[in-house]
């Protein structure tokens, strides 16, 4: 496994791989490496011959300060983990943007609710420094984890907007044995939060096991969800169901007719958690 | 010479000649070629084995409807005019926008002035259609006219900020006999406007001698422009000495200390034309 620090050497070992008729799938990570990650590099040697992973902090896409200075870090640990996977090479760059930076990719409409109501700025970062690395590293293939629901919808949409040459491959979320999606973020929670927090995961599958149950009603669907987070103490962000193709939130009073995803995002014990279940068919 | 209009093909060509270890140089234009661009496209051999010529009348960065609307328009006249050249492959698309298309590039600072006042929304059509040019073609070199001097400027950084694997060559401002910068405006003048019109080199190069001879007074340079534009019937758009560094116009009480450029933009008949003068050194 060769590790990078520097984008032109990233940028050559990915040519010479290419040159050599091998395929390049990338996964873009901020490190903080869980059993979720090395799940989306398993899939990810299932897509291309070699995987790449890139461990950058990304700055622009902290919305908080504090949040940023806390997200955990832990480069030599991320190594170690990465080392036994099918991953080829490590992307990790000490600077991505340099001083005067002044570019923005921005995705419109997609990121107008949900998590780009809560927080200003966040897919701005998001999809500026993920264009970037896609320039850097010019794979074939690039996976994004469906925890990120958002996220990944909007990538999606710049990948096809922007016409990268590049395939999007979407991997399902890896939980947990209680249920509680796996996430960098889980290592910061507070034993009794990291308790509380299975609520999410419980709330959602209620939630679903209504839907498929019949329930179609917005109101009812998401009210015991809300209800079950609060019983938990958390504080929620929001909780909403939005329609599948615009991620705008229905009413309350709305009954769900076409695709649609349970979002949720809530803080326990400070710590901001995301997760999502689809409700179609 | 061989003309793509689909996307896919003519990233195919490019892949085919780069993997074959030529290098490929991209020469975006707007169509109604004139001998500028054919200058560009000399330029162009020298930087690279391949040229691509992109002919597209790019929506997203018109900012009237109407300028748009007279946007000269000659394929068949354009692609005869690159077979005598050493073009080798023309990208004419008929799309480059899917529905629902909600992505955008976006420079901030240098796009504040000049241009980026008068037209809203201009420079941002611009960053994202070179910047879909340059994921469909995948080139080494991506050569931009002078002329289009802040245009030039913002791509540039474009392609610095987002780590584009491509070198960026500025190309001179080719001028017809009387010293007019060509444009594929030009066309629209009607006769007596393109007369009048070359005021603005006129001006421009009495500024710049008057730079030459020590004047630095920015209010002392740009008044004789001003008055001679007027004097030919131009409308003024904007005429600026700017800072070279950030684009923002100097105030008239100010003095050059540091490199700037001369820009003006004018209405001439009803076309808008813009021409611009180094005042460096």
């Amino acid at each position: 496994m060769e590790v990078f620090t520097d984008k032109h050497l990233m940028r050559e070992w990915s040519r010479r791989v290419r040159q050599a008729g091998e395929t390049v799938a990338l996964v873009p990570t901020m490190g903080a490496l869980h059993e979720g990650h090395l799940r989306l590099v398993e899939l990810a040697s299932a897509e291309a011959d070699r995987v790449v992973v890139s461990i950058y902090v990304n700055p622009t896409q902290f919305d908080r300060a504090e949040d940023l200075a806390k997200y955990p870090r832990t480069l030599h640990t991320d190594l170690k983990a990465l080392e036994g996977t099918s991953c080829k090479a490590v992307f990790a760059p000490t600077e991505m943007y340099l001083p005067g930076s002044a570019t923005w990719v921005t995705v419109e409409g997609l990121t107008d609710h949900l998590c780009g109501l809560t927080r200003p700025g966040h897919f701005r970062g998001v999809t500026t420094i993920v264009s970037k690395f896609l320039h850097v590293v010019e794979p074939d293939v690039a996976i994004f984890g469906n925890k990120d629901y958002q996220q990944r919808r909007v990538l999606e949409q710049m990948v096809r907007d922007q016409d990268f040459p590049i395939r999007v491959v979407a991997a399902p979320t890896v939980r947990e044995r209680d249920g509680l999606a796996m996430s960098s973020r889980n290592a910061r929670l507070p034993p009794e939060a990291r308790q509380r927090a299975v609520a999410i995961p419980r709330a959602l599958e209620a939630a679903k096991d209504s839907y498929d149950g019949g329930e179609r009603r917005v109101g009812a669907l998401l009210g015991p969800v809300r209800t079950a987070l609060e019983a938990a103490g958390a504080t929620i962000d929001y909780v909403e169901i939005a329609d599948d193709a615009t991620l705008a939130p229905l009413p309350d009073e709305a009954r769900i007719t076409t695709p649609a995803v349970l979002a949720i995002a809530a803080f326990f014990g400070g710590v901001r958690l995301i997760d999502n279940v689809a409700l179609y068919g």
